[in-house]
């Protein structure tokens, strides 16, 4: 797989990507999209977002924030996207700590097609029935398992499910990925996962919408965007400079730089 | 025009403004003013516009991630503005990508007295009846005779029409004046628009409420911005430190930088 | 007190902080707690405050963009909280600018057993009855007498009153202290106060939860947060890079910097 040409053909076509999204992260992942070279909209206005759905090419749906109006924002625009073709990230932040984003994750992923479900490894081995621990928003531990257990999920229910951690795991149920970029200050700042799953959007908005074309645009979406953390590692003194220089590093990483970095595994 | 003046009265004075505004920039907004020398506050419980309108020296609505709550929280404030006499700068972001955000603009200029309108040139297009074309909340190209119905619309609602862009369009209906200071990374970060649409909240605070004050608040308060994000793009990595240095710079920025760097016609 | 074996118990027991916090400081909040090595996690929906509080060590609300829905999440959680023995810290945001957030803040601390008030000095002049002006949400002067209303009112309400300003005043109702680190930039960027509220909590979280404990714990995360606002300050070039500056330093700063620059003083 060549990487750098996916985030090539992100910047060319400039994609719009519909977020409803928590409140903590709503301007970083707007400011990650528009770094990359994608554009952002918020918007979760019942009123609004079959509309603005329309003129997206990816909705990103995050239960970080969650409440009963937004539960309700995310089920119109799912519908709208699903109608329409629009692909769908969803993004189960702090499933497993409480019963009510378990349940709004598998409500969703039960009503409507989704195309890539991405967590951290707490949040996806609970979602998948691999178990594994979630306090509060942060992963304790996968639960042993795992690849099994996302790839039976992802057969199951069509979609690409993503793990992200120290090492990423990406599958569609038959072919396993496992990415080694990153860099671990990630961890040390809020929003990164959500900012990944921003950008997964705007990788699967310019794919063939086939499911091999999904996999291997939130491979590509995952190196990218861990290519631009290792870059902006470099040089920053703690998390406030590194969360800076990602942005810096997300606006300035070539297809080249992708390239030459990436260290992708297929099991 | 003296722009730098208009900068040092509102540090001299540090006025409060109310800000009702989208999710994604509420802190950097606030920020924005805080740096520059002024007073932010947000409030928008329906209980306490009006209270916090009566202490505020100019209101600052933003439609950016608008719901029925917020609009009815803008009703509120607004009406409580207009009673009290308190400046009103409207900013209609994403107005034209969907019809309710289109309509609760026109509303509240149907409904109230707005001193300033201010958004990117597709959503003013819109607005003004140019047309333009708006995708998300990124303005994709101006309408031809812009500037006509800038001042059409401006004479008719009695108000100050601005248009940002590479070049800034501002007309109180009679004089247009084109500002050419700036930098394109501010279209790079996010919020940069909605910090600018509290900055002029700032300016026409201190302004003697006339439509020559207000027009000449409104062309000081783009210019200042402007030149300070000219100053922060000197020697900025990327749409990340530029936005830092964007916080630094309008903190350092002083009258004299203004007058010497402003680039004002007056058409 | 030493106070830097506060932080190193914070950073070895990484407690789960539970913030039902406002909309402006939301980010910055969660980014200081996982920089200092605390565990932020935000959630408001009535269906799941109670669940979270149940997995949380302390749990911080703040009245900063305060409505309806989140004056009764508030409820909710800290009904839980006081069953479960969570600590409690309240931040009465604007108390005083209106008259809603004045009432919102009485009435969690009529109802609930609250563990720490943290406010500006005009914010707690309000609450605790020794008057003093607050715009918007900046303190503009502290009432005369505070320090004794501020005792009393510790009293009567068995907690600790922690009013911060140029200088902090931290009491129980029996001893007070005076705390001289920080720095002014502290004032030019929104949410610092709001953030140190956050980290209060995690130093309440790691207490013994008596008087005695509540007190010092307060004490030392206020002079953590300002000691590594000292230590930002140098080398910073405004309120944009103090930010950026801060969360390094909050990362960075270790129990000895701490000791060595406490300046703390019992009255």
């Amino acid at each position: 797989m060549q990487m750098g040409q996916w985030l090539q053909r992100v910047r060319e076509e400039r994609p719009l990507v519909h977020n409803i999204t928590n409140l903590v992260v709503t301007n970083v992942a707007a400011n990650t999209l528009l770094s990359l070279g994608a554009s952002p909209v918020m918007a979760h206005a019942h009123e609004e977002v079959a509309d603005m759905v329309a003129i997206a090419r990816a909705l990103a749906l995050n239960l970080g924030t969650l409440d009963p109006y937004t539960v309700t924002s995310m089920d119109l625009a799912s519908e709208a996207a699903n109608r329409r073709g629009v692909p769908i990230v969803l993004d189960p932040v702090g499933a497993g700590a409480t019963p009510y984003r378990t349940q709004a994750a598998m409500r969703l992923l039960e009503a409507r097609s989704i195309q890539v479900l991405r967590g951290n490894q707490g949040e996806i081995g609970v979602i998948t029935g691999a178990g594994g621990e979630v306090a509060g928003v942060d992963a304790k531990a996968a639960g042993a398992g795992l690849v099994d257990a996302m790839m039976r999920f992802a057969r199951d229910h069509g979609l690409i499910v993503a793990a992200t951690g120290e090492r990423d795991l990406v599958t569609d149920g038959e072919v396993v990925y496992e990415l080694e970029n990153g860099h671990p200050w990630e961890a040390a700042i809020t929003g990164s996962g959500c900012s990944l799953t921003a950008v997964i959007g705007a990788f699967v908005a310019v794919s063939d919408g086939t499911k091999g074309g999904l996999l291997e645009a939130t491979v590509a979406a995952i190196t990218c965007f861990n290519v631009a953390a290792e870059m902006a590692a470099e040089g920053a003194s703690g998390p406030g400079s590194f969360q800076v220089r990602l942005l810096d590093a997300l606006y300035a990483v070539t297809p080249g730089d992708v390239d030459a970095r990436a260290r992708i595994w297929r099991g």
